[in-house]
């Protein structure tokens, strides 16, 4: 009688890499803490920005990539809802589909509001905790995006970083009422969020909100979860 | 024998009115089209500015303010859990309870961005459609607010919609890729939304978002649910 044993493969996730093992990839750390809710085996690979053209024959510009067996996705909303769906028996990263849309909201205000207004402080900071060759590849290809050099783009954050709280008012509305924005529990909208702040954590000492706003007490909890692995991770405190 | 009736009495909803019968209160929009959504019997009485204080012995400064049967509430998030909470039975405002605590965030953007926002815009539109003796305490109070007249408050809206507008970038990538913020239906925070913009429409010509913009697509879905209580409200197309 010949005995199948079934081969539990962890699923693989791809993050972005600086110097002194710095992960300042804010959509792979949405990953990142969805494989550790869910549960689900993870092995992270860490990778360099000038690696993720060589990897898979150039099919993705972006991490994270995760390989799930024969499984290759990425961007981190494809990445969560095929989490979700291919895994339901785990905890839940949406607690149900209406919070599943809800969910994109406030990823959508992630995108155009948070991290979109805090790059600026921060692009400097990243390019200083590159390895050389990711340095010159970012640099020249953030300069053309935007036409500034780095030192132009991050100049101004001590006036600008007051407008870019006030706009975070949603967020410390919301917080201020409740342990996490999934309640009393973290859910994949706290995930998103934390990403942004996680970023900003691993390569720089500018503060995005000041120590005692709700949102940074937030960041500090979500620090802790499933055990700690935000925090464990090179960072600034 | 006798026979016991249960007499299902409506529950009332108190809103403003100005001029022309046109019901202005973005909040009591939320809660009308929350009656509507759990089919729920209501009694809408429309109210002036300047009745709010005289009724309920002083207790309520703003509207909505309900009665179903002893209970008296007012505030029109309070009132969407009392409903939900009340009525299970009924179809559901928010799907679930991780949905509840994100449309919270939902509404607090809306708060801090949306209604914030727009108020300029329409401050002097609002003004105009209301009854004398509102316009008196409306001048007086907002001007002391604000510090400013109201005509000051609203003179540059031309100009500033334009940022106002990119500042819905969140809701307008949520709204292109479904049909409500609910998802394929839609939930109680889709009536957060659509409470400041039957505000504009109740009031002004004033155009909150360009006509192909899919938040306008969305609002117009928005105007015809429910048997179109909406639409059929006094405003302007």
């Amino acid at each position: 009688m010949q005995v199948w044993r079934v081969l539990s493969m962890a699923i693989v996730l791809y993050e972005l890499v600086g110097i002194e093992d710095r992960r300042f990839s804010s959509n792979s750390w949405r990953t990142r803490m969805a494989l550790a809710h869910k549960g689900l085996d993870a092995e992270i690979r860490a990778i360099h920005f000038t690696d993720i053209g060589k990897l898979w024959g150039n099919r993705f510009k972006t991490v994270p990539v995760i390989e799930d067996g024969p499984v290759v996705l990425n961007e981190s909303w494809k990445i969560a809802l095929y989490l979700d769906d291919t895994y339901p028996q785990k905890p839940s990263l949406f607690g149900g589909a209406a919070s599943r849309e809800l969910t994109f909201f406030v990823q959508s205000w992630v995108d155009a509001v948070l991290t979109s207004g805090a790059r600026n402080f921060l692009i400097l900071d990243i390019h200083d905790h590159l390895t050389p060759p990711d340095q010159k590849y970012f640099r020249a290809s953030r300069e053309k995006r935007f036409g500034k050099t780095l030192e132009e783009l991050s100049s101004d954050r001590e006036r600008d970083v007051v407008a870019f709280r006030a706009s975070l008012e949603p967020l410390r509305r919301t917080l201020s009422e409740r342990l996490f924005l999934g309640g009393s529990a973290p859910a994949y909208a706290d995930y998103v969020v934390f990403g942004t702040f996680q970023w900003a954590r691993s390569i720089s000492r500018f503060r995005l909100v000041e120590a005692d706003d709700p949102i940074a007490k937030w960041f500090e909890r979500c620090l802790d979860l499933h055990g700690g692995i935000g925090r464990k991770s090179p960072g600034y405190t």
